[in-house]
């Protein structure tokens, strides 16, 4: 299957996911159709992936050529089977609902080529589960990129057991040919990589502001000037490896697990919050954040652009 | 006392924690004398500090004449008393033993000047422990900063429940004068913001390697290019509350505790590592690692020298 340098893409779905997976092909100047049950949203999205090519272009993270190429080659399917029917790689972007993604799988199945390979970008729901109606669901794994995807060149894959090894190794090789850093899990675990952290941190921080031990803002500015740039240059494992410097590595992790496994006990456990939890936490994000949301969003944008150029180096 | 624009610095203890803070302050000029009981840890100390300020300057992050000013006016202290006698601002970077430091504090109580201010640094240990041998508790606060401190602004402030709130001020004010970027935490709790930030993710981290999910250097890539960045963009509320976008709050936030709440069961529970698993990880450091050392250190500072730019505008 890696036989296929260049692959033609359909794109199933034409939310938030679908929208960022045909940012990136087509940016690389690849064959996109994009299909979404209602056409309206099929349009919206358009109009928008069209914008962000363009806007890549214009920062210079998409080649002139390229670029132009995919937009010549970037169309809106009139149906499933004519989105599908020639794809080399079908790219499953649907509803959150399991059973809509597992009959929209079966749909695709029943029309397209026996050759394409077709992976699903879901948090929620795993190989194993999504492909309970494919005949052949050795076609079918996960990959889960991080929004916005043009700017997050990490994505996580997710092999199902009964995916053929053969399909991830082309899968891989077409995300390196999209500018993207393939992560391959070993296993199925509930979040995957980056869910599973993301409810971590969410997890102690909503404790810490519900406790009252820190403001909303003033734990967003420490996390992102602080841990989060430190993270960025090193992931959690190499910073203490590094940390170590010329001591004993194990005597390094000795004491610093001495003091994790202190704090470990004081930790969030919490496993829901409720009604008035919520309420609370709402209200804090609201009074922190209401008033500067438009500027907020913008600086957000323009930190992501900045630092993008040194995390790609990576 | 925020009526001491330049304060005169006195640092006890030339370990990591006590450089940082001579670096800082070195950089921007002020008068410092570092105190440590091993006169040849001192002397090292100084020939390092004096180093990383010239660093600082030919990256264009420090004053050539706040630098020149600072290297001039920087001491190593020949006692405690020496050290301490004039200075404005006690920095206390001792052991991580608490009885050395609160006996060390005690000493420092009986030479220093009536007015000053001391803060410890420390995510061990707090201000309401550290002070139990001192006559004038509502002088300390733990000021803990992040390494390397001149790369990292923020700085985690926690008063004591006896911390006199003037000092609070008078320390806010410097170190914003340092460049920094203080955080004041509401109340103590172990770990602070940034000791248990990194526990919860350790803890998550560790548990992925040990159960086989992931390879440790895929899980540092995935890391660093991944969440890390998005959340040096926006802290991880902030992050959710730009992703609710038009949707009401309410409903994103639901949605979003939805699915961290089916994963926060099934993150892991470890409140220890046994003897078994901690030889596991710490092979698995060693196997990822061991072989690119020198090359994975310059690549992390390089990258921390890139990140900081963008992100000292926050």
């Amino acid at each position: 299957m890696t036989e296929v340098t260049t692959p033609r893409v359909a794109i199933i779905g034409a939310g938030a996911v679908g929208r960022g997976w045909a940012t990136v092909a087509v940016a690389q100047g690849w064959g996109v159709t994009l299909f979404d049950a209602t056409t309206a949203v099929a349009e919206d999205a358009r109009a928008e992936v069209v914008e962000r090519v363009r806007r890549l272009r214009r920062m210079g993270l998409a080649q002139d050529g390229d670029a132009k190429t995919g937009l010549g080659a970037f169309h809106t399917g009139r149906s499933l089977l004519h989105a599908v029917t020639d794809a080399d790689w079908i790219i499953d972007a649907g509803s959150d609902d399991l059973g809509q993604r597992q009959r929209s799988l079966e749909q695709v199945e029943q029309v397209d080529r026996r050759a394409a390979v077709i992976t699903s970008s879901s948090n929620r729901h795993h190989a194993s589960q999504l492909c309970a109606r494919l005949r052949r669901p050795e076609r079918l794994l996960c990959v889960n990129p991080l929004p916005p995807m043009e700017f997050m060149p990490v994505v996580e894959v997710v092999p199902g057991p009964l995916t053929d090894p053969a399909c991830v190794e082309a899968v891989r090789f077409w995300l390196r040919r999209l500018g993207r850093s393939p992560i391959v899990l070993h296993r199925e675990v509930p979040g995957n990589l980056s869910g599973r952290l993301a409810a971590a941190v969410w997890r102690e921080c909503i404790h810490l502001v519900l406790e009252g031990v820190i403001a909303v803002d003033d734990l967003d500015r420490a996390f992102s000037a602080g841990p989060a740039v430190a993270w960025s240059a090193a992931g959690p494992l190499l910073e203490q490896y590094l940390a170590a410097g010329e001591r004993d590595l194990n005597l390094h992790i000795s004491d610093l697990l001495g003091a994790y496994e202190e704090w470990w006990t004081s930790l969030s456990r919490r496993e829901r919050l409720d009604a008035d939890e919520q309420h609370r936490l709402v209200r804090a994000l609201e009074k922190a954040y209401h008033a500067r949301l438009p500027t907020l969003r913008v600086e957000r944008e323009q930190r992501l652009a900045a630092l993008v150029h040194p995390a790609r180096k990576s």
